[in-house]
């Protein structure tokens, strides 16, 4: 006998995992929780019943949300990361010795905690000496804030429902003003293949653009995403994401990555053509 | 009320699309054929339990298989399609002039007949001049072949089951003596995300590896594909498909694509590291 945890990925397509059991479940005024022991991907977290990450999987993403930007400035030292209490983009910012100093926001201070008791490893990383979190709502934290951080990674993992505020207009001018006059943000850009998700989509690019000067995005495949693929925002008050690439300088750290190379990072820029489409009719 | 056609990807993963009915099932001896209306990806064609394709995302498997190597050569002349009863790879195939004869080996026309009636627009192609189709095992179809084809795409969707044939050594050295000294053979090369299908790419690779001296392996995103991606092998007796691929000669064609163009033909070829370092182990 199985049990099986079902993601809806819209009110059509489901995507299922077959788990072992249930090891935690917990609901607050934020959200519902609940982490599961799955047969092939590992430990799963799930969030108001969406896969957050797996044990399998979370490299992917985390890799290409940390390295990208970093290998564009190699010199990014002050860094804020929204709603990273799992710890998985820390554990890639700490490869880089020259980065002294990351901000963490997280809401859910109950979600960080479970983090710590099931994914030990990683998010133990953020009790780092450079590493400083605080558990209040993003918009408040970026409240005033002004030219202070070289890089925002935010890891908000749904640009919709509670924290759909971390996907307007508003939210974007406030990490621009935020950003030192080099700064780079990256962010969740959702998916283009369902009807319902491109119309979010659009819109984020939209209130992107609005915002930013420089203004991309790239892609990849991850089995737990929704249509099996991730679209990822890279926006800049400077840098260009290939132009400004600086894959000698990256590769000469020798970091260790098992999905990101300097060449795929170049590769992951080029969109589908229809993808390509829907962007520039938002910009 | 919905129901659910629910495709397993491994043991323990599965994938659910809402449908509103079951249009077709047959079975013979060679395989179950289903075709499902659904809501999110109109028509699906099912084998053995199986997607085959969608009219949502066919698009985007079909140019990827039919492009990438016609950029590469666009002489190609005489082409052998192997599974190719739906018509979507024929379509692309006859956007370019210069193709004047395309073999069509289909073994089961049971498949062949129910494309016909329910994908009736693209596979009513084969119904042109310039194709001919053989309903009949394409490991007979291929013996006795010498130098004959400029491109082999193999189309059969199921590395394994009943088409395992298909993923030998042997077949691949069919495919080398039916092809001319330029030839090139595209086909699937599995997924290798999950271990009992990564087990299954490598096996494929090591025997292309010990027929083909160009041998290269591209990725796409495929929402309907096990692990969201599709592997595709590009095996040669000449071409490198990036060094020898003709970009301004196939712009100049003007042939009109959603998803391919040459500069995404060069991004597939760029694996993550974890693909690249599997593939390396098996050369």
């Amino acid at each position: 006998m199985s049990i099986w945890f079902e993601e809806m990925q819209g009110k059509n397509v489901k995507f299922s995992v077959a788990v072992e059991r249930q090891l935690v479940r917990c609901e607050n005024e934020y959200q519902k929780t609940e982490v599961y022991e799955s047969v092939e991907f590992g430990k799963i977290i799930v969030r108001d019943d969406k896969i957050v990450f797996s044990d399998k999987d979370e490299f992917i993403y985390d890799e290409m949300l940390c390295h990208v930007p970093m290998a564009v400035n190699p010199h990014i030292r002050k860094i804020l990361v929204i709603g990273g209490g799992d710890g998985g983009i820390i554990r890639e910012l700490l490869k880089y010795k020259a980065v002294k100093n990351i901000d963490v926001v997280e809401d859910d201070e109950a979600f960080a905690r479970i983090c710590k008791e099931y994914f030990s490893e990683t998010a133990s990383l953020l009790n780092n000496k450079n590493i400083k979190t605080y558990y209040m709502s993003a918009l408040r934290f970026l409240r005033g804030k002004e030219d202070e951080y070289d890089l925002i990674i935010n890891d908000a993992t749904d640009p919709y429902g509670y924290k759909e505020g971390l996907f307007t207009k508003e939210f974007y001018g406030a990490c621009y003003h935020a950003l030192k006059s080099d700064g780079i943000l990256i962010f969740q850009h959702g998916s283009v293949f369902y009807s319902e998700e491109e119309m979010k989509s659009r819109k984020i690019h939209r209130n992107i653009s609005a915002n930013f000067p420089m203004n991309f995005v790239y892609q990849f495949t991850i089995p737990t995403s929704i249509a099996g693929g991730s679209l990822i925002g890279f926006a800049s008050k400077k840098y260009h994401p290939l132009e400004d690439l600086c894959s000698k300088k990256w590769n000469d750290l020798g970091i260790k990555t098992e999905y990101y190379t300097t060449k795929l990072h170049r590769a992951a820029f080029i969109l589908p053509r229809y993808i390509e489409k829907i962007m520039k009719e938002e910009e």
